[in-house]
């Protein structure tokens, strides 16, 4: 039975940089909400910036899946072992939808 | 025509800090993300853990949610100025479904 | 205890009809899904397909939520019940993030 | 450049069942909810029959999804050829989160 990994098969320098700098921005956003929240902004304003953060995060979830197609799944498809293709495949059909 | 509000008509002291706490675990969530990706941990993972901040800034939004419609919306409605219920109602339905 | 209502406030009848015109496009849609389900279409295409499907059905609700704000959460708020005010604004947190 | 396919790289027979009986239900779902704008059923009803279709058809989209990561994917990254196996990537991308 194919074991699940720890590691990503590979990260190019350029993309984990990307997601660093977007999650970081994110963390920024997140302490802007509890700053809106502490200073009892207006609710709808502070759902509009939820929104923008979800919208951030989607966009770090699209890198990453990029990153997860093309080297781990390939790798996992290519290695010619049906179960470990198996269950890279099942992996994906949970994620999905999930975001 | 009705002016956009600044702040909230009212936040309970109980839900400002509901919301604070749940904005400093997101925070720390986000971090979290920061260290997986700086370790190269397994996409699907990291996957998984970023559609749990989703799921976790929609409970931050029904929360906001639920305020919203008891305390602005509320207040907008029974002012009597038709301009600014309208107001309010187009506010929601532009914020349908972006979360 | 405020009963849940079988019908709505009110619906002018241009709505009943953007509504109806826009469901019977819907239908005529999952057909379309069917038959290409049938002629055994490319799986990405048909995925493409689900996707306007499911926006159609956002537009729909769109519309829906706009005229239960407008009509029934409106008259529900000026009845001056607090429990028919509480039952709609709990209603609409569930709805919430269901789309 | 590689050609993006008319047809699915395989349905098992079963799957293709599957999907054309949750589709036929997802028609009568749809004629179900003209019928209840006919009859002006209260909004938040509506709204909640249009969820249960949208949670239908996502049940849908990942049947497919696994058909197509199974055969039309594996497929793809299995040619060798690199063009094809990108193309296959890109499209994943794309379509994921429009669900």
């Amino acid at each position: 039975m194919p074991k699940h990994p720890d590691h990503a098969a590979h990260v190019p320098a350029e993309t984990k940089e990307a997601l660093t700098k977007r999650l970081r921005r994110i963390e920024g956003q997140v302490r802007g909400l509890q700053k809106m929240v502490d200073e009892e902004r207006y609710c709808a304003d502070v759902l509009v910036q939820i929104a923008s953060v979800q919208e951030a995060l989607r966009g770090v979830g699209r890198i990453l899946l990029q990153n997860h197609l093309t080297h781990c799944t390939t790798d996992a498809i290519r290695s010619g072992d049906p179960a470990e293709a198996e269950r890279v495949i099942e992996e994906l059909v949970l994620l999905w939808g999930k975001h």
